[in-house]
């Protein structure tokens, strides 16, 4: 871990670099899978399966029996904790729904916003060691409350051509129903595009490798929306010498352990904090079965003292992390100034574990710094806001001379036209 | 124009076929200025505002004489009508303002969403022949609602060096003070890279040719974000045989007037309403400044006759038109079943150029059938929501074993760690 005391702020942008991502490098690879997807549809699908995930797959589709199997394999422990966390983003999202005003802007004039659910979304799990079920939960539980009509699940097999059961059950519990074998740049190709097993989607979610990364970026310059551009994980602990070295210790390494591009940051008021972080990290970091990945990940993190809690908001802000804990005397005081920053975890007693499985909140966020421009998902992810207006024969006396001024001076007198028509029939 | 009647089902897809653009093609191009830009600064710009827009400039900033002589040019009618636009649109967005509810998803777990403006945004206004002042006010009203801290406008000067009065005026009712005379990539690039007169935003807003949108798409994979994706604009009339036959002409080509690559579109249930449409719209063409422009464009768009109401509606929700008039009898209870649309104008005195100009409604709109997955602009493009938490000791105790063990299934035991020493302190 890099410590850094009392930065100057010209060092401020060094110190906050993230690693460079170029995506568009990946664009000639991933652009051949997805054109191949387009021309040979499932069977494009199956050969990539075979060459990526090693795996001969005679369909495509998860079947009626491997859902029911996963419902035996997944533990009454992990079946509980899956429902629960589910009502909690469930009770979360709900809270999200938008109702519209309809505003009288002018007399006569009545304008309002509807929310409407986007059609047919496609969701990404991506495999590896870990089964993803809580990224399952995230995507799948706020689609189905806006109501879109189609969702479809795209995840890649294990070696024995099976998906996870925890993600079939997370699947069956979030009301999934349509969930295919296929993972990588393919199964975006397939979303993006539609094959014989997976219908087109008007919007893609969720993680994946910068191959996953790299697709959605390139199909949603032309075809369909992503949730977001994405890169490694990250956290920022905020905190001040009241902080519990051993949580905040713990909090860095939960997010070391992601992966060895991880970001931990921690910026403190107090240099005593630093050194029994530190210390704890050591010691935490010991005993911990992904001890390999969090060192390497651990080697570029940073540990920063502050002059003061002014500065700390102040770099937090410029910095913009994924997750931000606050762990601090005043935390809700601290809370009001942060501007830029994905979830916000505050006091002692909220880690960033709460709200990537449990708590409600959505663990889609923006890394990379893009929480400067973006929001994490939300129930506004799954839904579009349509605006509807209704004119009156009074709105249109009030505001029709002066679209006819300003649609002139625009030199469209088509526009213009189409109002004088109506002023003339009144 | 094109005159189609009950096409069956298969033959939708043809018929609702956009123009293919593929701003890809042009990314080349684009990113060499981009480079450019990045590499020199105000220099570049100043060399492609000469390249590009002919003109040579001492300075990009626009100077106090001019925005005081922008006064005096524009005329006391467009000042009025500038300004009661102003007001409907302020008093539209003013209404979208997001106050987040605070969620006890469970018994000591809170959640909550704030919103928060983007701090620095861009708004790029093209040049050509018609001064787009109406864009200004619908990009940078919002902004200002927002919050923004930092609101930057480029635009490119005319051959004299000079902003056209109207954008200065518009943009000083609109409260912005930083206009740049920098048009095209060039401008695009100063905004997402930052110059000595431009500074760096984090998204970027506003209409362009095909160059403009090939450098947002380009900056947008790496570096800030954009508002939306676009393509020609487009307009749905969907009628019925109580539609008046010049209302729904001059709406047509008042979207016809605006380039040869302009969608219009009529879908009706009258092969009668069809008829007096075309000839109405030859009558209004005959004289018509823009004559050329949308007689190109005319000769492209379609008048489809359908056999029920039903059917027009699955049409238009298939096609997914930026804008959509509704000019039937029932168009309350036929707007209710529109799910894809980007601003939906209802009844014989709803035009488009109401919506375009002041009658509150954002005219930033999605084209090209980007309906199904993106809203239009809103207040919402300007801010971002971030989630919260807060967790008290009895919110632990009922989420943390939950959060154990969906953590050490997903193989992440410093996650799980961060919990149980949580727990432990309780």
């Amino acid at each position: 871990m890099i410590q850094i005391t009392n930065p100057d702020r010209s060092q401020w942008e060094e110190i906050l670099k993230r690693p460079v991502m170029n995506t568009e490098n990946l664009f000639d690879t991933v652009r051949s899978i997805i054109e191949h997807v387009q021309a040979e549809g499932d069977h494009a699908i199956l050969e990539y399966e075979e060459k990526f995930d090693r795996v001969t797959l005679a369909s495509l589709a998860v079947s009626d029996e491997e859902l029911a199997e996963a419902e035996i394999l997944v533990s009454e422990d992990l079946k509980a904790a899956i429902r629960l966390a589910k009502r909690n983003i469930e009770a979360f999202h709900v809270s999200q729904r938008f109702e519209g005003k309809k505003v009288e802007t002018q007399s006569g004039i009545f304008c309002w916003q509807k929310a409407v659910a986007i059609e047919k979304v496609g969701l990404y799990i991506p495999g590896g060691t870990a089964p993803l079920f809580s990224t399952v939960l995230m995507l799948a539980v706020p689609a189905g409350i806006a109501g879109c009509r189609e969702i479809v699940l795209c995840t890649p097999p294990g070696k024995d051509g099976k998906v996870h059961p925890a993600i079939l059950f997370a699947a069956k519990v979030a009301g999934i129903n349509h969930i295919v074998k296929a993972g990588g740049v393919q199964a975006i190709a397939a979303m993006a595009y539609g094959t014989e097993s997976v219908p087109k989607v008007y919007k893609i979610f969720g993680p994946g490798n910068q191959y996953v990364m790299a697709a959605k970026q390139l199909v949603s310059l032309r075809d369909v929306a992503i949730d977001m551009p994405a890169g490694p994980s990250e956290v920022e602990v905020l905190a001040d010498e009241t902080a519990n070295p051993v949580f905040v210790a713990a909090d860095l390494l939960s997010q070391a352990e992601h992966g060895v591009d991880s970001q931990a940051l921690l910026i403190t008021t107090s240099a005593r904090l630093r050194q029994m972080v530190k210390e704890e990290v050591e010691r935490q970091l010991a005993v911990l079965p992904r001890k390999e990945i969090a060192e390497k990940s651990l080697a570029g993190s940073k540990l920063i003292v502050v002059r003061d809690m002014a500065e700390a908001i102040e770099l937090t802000n410029t910095y913009a992390p994924e997750h931000l804990i606050i762990e601090a005397a005043d935390y809700m005081s601290v809370a009001e100034k942060i501007v830029n920053a994905g979830s916000v975890f505050l006091g002692s007693l909220s880690p960033e574990s709460a709200g990537d499985y449990a708590s409600g909140t959505n663990h889609t966020l923006p890394t990379n710094g893009y929480a400067k421009a973006y929001s994490g998902v939300s129930l506004d992810s799954f839904v579009r806001k349509i605006t509807f207006q209704e004119i009156c024969p009074e709105g249109m006396r009030n505001i029709g001379p002066s679209i006819e001024v300003m649609a002139a001076s625009e030199h469209l007198d088509a526009h213009k036209n189409a109002v004088t028509v109506r002023l003339k029939s009144l």
